[in-house]
């Protein structure tokens, strides 16, 4: 909930305690996990709350990310921060190989690139974040993203690497 | 402000209206307006109040962000987020590019790329972005960055691209 | 041509003079300039011949190059070297974007990303190298590629974003 | 040797067995490998030849190969093609990480970035290109590279992620 006061403003947001899912996320295979969290059965991840955003679609290889962006989001030119842009491609692209990932394998993100094509607006209305598996291979990974509005205007692109390991 | 009962959490936080920082930006030089930013005579953007970090120090074509992470920065494996990460590095890239531009010159960021090397841990402690140019030119400038904690050790690196033009 | 006695090879090629063609390139479109190179009526590259290459097809927005590897594609692991893959990447996806300039517009590559998916071979066979525009903006474009063989299984692939301007 | 008629011209050069090469390196540690090369002991790779460059220095993570660029480089524009510039950085910043394996280790490139700051022309002169790690991990390794001339002058700067296995 966000409250205004002349130039002033104060929101107030909830999360759980992380540590359930965490713990879960090792002995779940991907889309098991996910699907938890998308019918509600575990919490969306703390920075999904602080940023308001969330994951609403999983697939074989593929994840969605919804947002609508706000004020909360700017920086100091007046624009949607990159860092909110390279949350959701990086939220969308790690799960989406995460969704092809057995129960007992983990994995870690090397890098990621982010492409910021047209700046993102609190009016800009509501964004979907598209991860895709482009290869999956049995230690290295890797997939791309695309952040559109309801049209199919692109707005970022991005590419990530993703090591997975047992645990 | 956060507040824990049981698993939920709750936090409030506030920021001002960027509108005034975002028109003083185009009217005044990269090093003028870090320094009133620093200087607490214009506020730190939205964003930085959203995920608690600040602008400390700009020079010459480099710039420094703090943070100190907390729980509410996480993603579900239970380790903060890659784009808080990014969000740092971008920040310090991207305000390093910008302390070389004069009045009357406004700039876009293009593309960034980002190494996450160390996972970072509610306990990490405070940790330190710096941006340096790397090739300041009139149209396209690059940029490094270096997140690191007070020994040095580093937990991510990246690259920027930045293009300039008049307002 | 490439000759062997014993351990020592020797390779012999020709190409000419690239001054007409980037005379040339600075007159015509982008779909003329690709046209006369795949019709004959201008030569392709010198780097084309140096590593045994050629421009196949343009389309709006598209290019494609192709490759048939060898020996003397080799880095000192025995696997074709990471920078004649970024050579057809960077082909591909600069040609895909110069397919939307009109004549007196050129263009330059400021940055490229590119991710190795599976080593290539002397006897791997023919390659086609995809470049593709994903946002064709007035100043900055960018574009993604994928090298892949005849069976479609992918051995790269890449992000560049180019700066546009007037001549 | 490359010998010019008209607008014609052919080059002759020669390279050996990658081979022998390419099994040592599985058997030598990294700085071993690179002192049989820049002893003439071991050949320089087959793309060494055919691109006209050689490594020159390796020391505890870093590495130096230089390139005098020529016509034969260049690309439809008129200029160094960026996947020379592409090569020159793959072969720093990978051999800057092949420096810290040791005998038993082998390692593959799995992603690389290149930002291209300036043109190189057949008159630029002869370049230096340092790769340095900046992370060496156990399983990935990251490194950056510069290309510069003997003025200092930058004329391209990258990153790379290396993926370190045991042979």
């Amino acid at each position: 909930m966000t409250t205004e006061t002349g130039n002033g403003r104060s929101r107030t947001y909830t999360w759980q305690d992380p540590t359930p899912t965490a713990n879960t996320a090792r002995e779940k295979s991907g889309p098991d996990l996910f699907a938890a969290m998308i019918g509600g059965k575990l919490p969306q991840p703390p920075i999904a709350h602080t940023l308001e955003f969330a994951l609403t679609e999983a697939g074989e290889g593929t994840a969605v990310f919804e947002i609508n962006c706000s004020e909360f989001h700017y920086n100091p030119l007046g624009t949607v921060h990159g860092g909110v842009i390279a949350t959701l491609l990086d939220s969308a692209m790690s799960c989406a190989v995460h969704t092809l990932l057995p129960a007992g394998s983990g994995y870690t993100t090397v890098e990621m690139k982010v492409n910021f094509v047209r700046p993102i607006l609190a009016d800009t209305g509501p964004l979907r974040c598209l991860g895709t598996v482009v290869h999956g291979g049995r230690r290295i990974a890797t997939a791309e993203g695309k952040l559109v509005d309801a049209d199919g205007k692109l707005y970022a692109h991005g590419t990530t690497t993703c090591f997975i390991f047992s645990v």
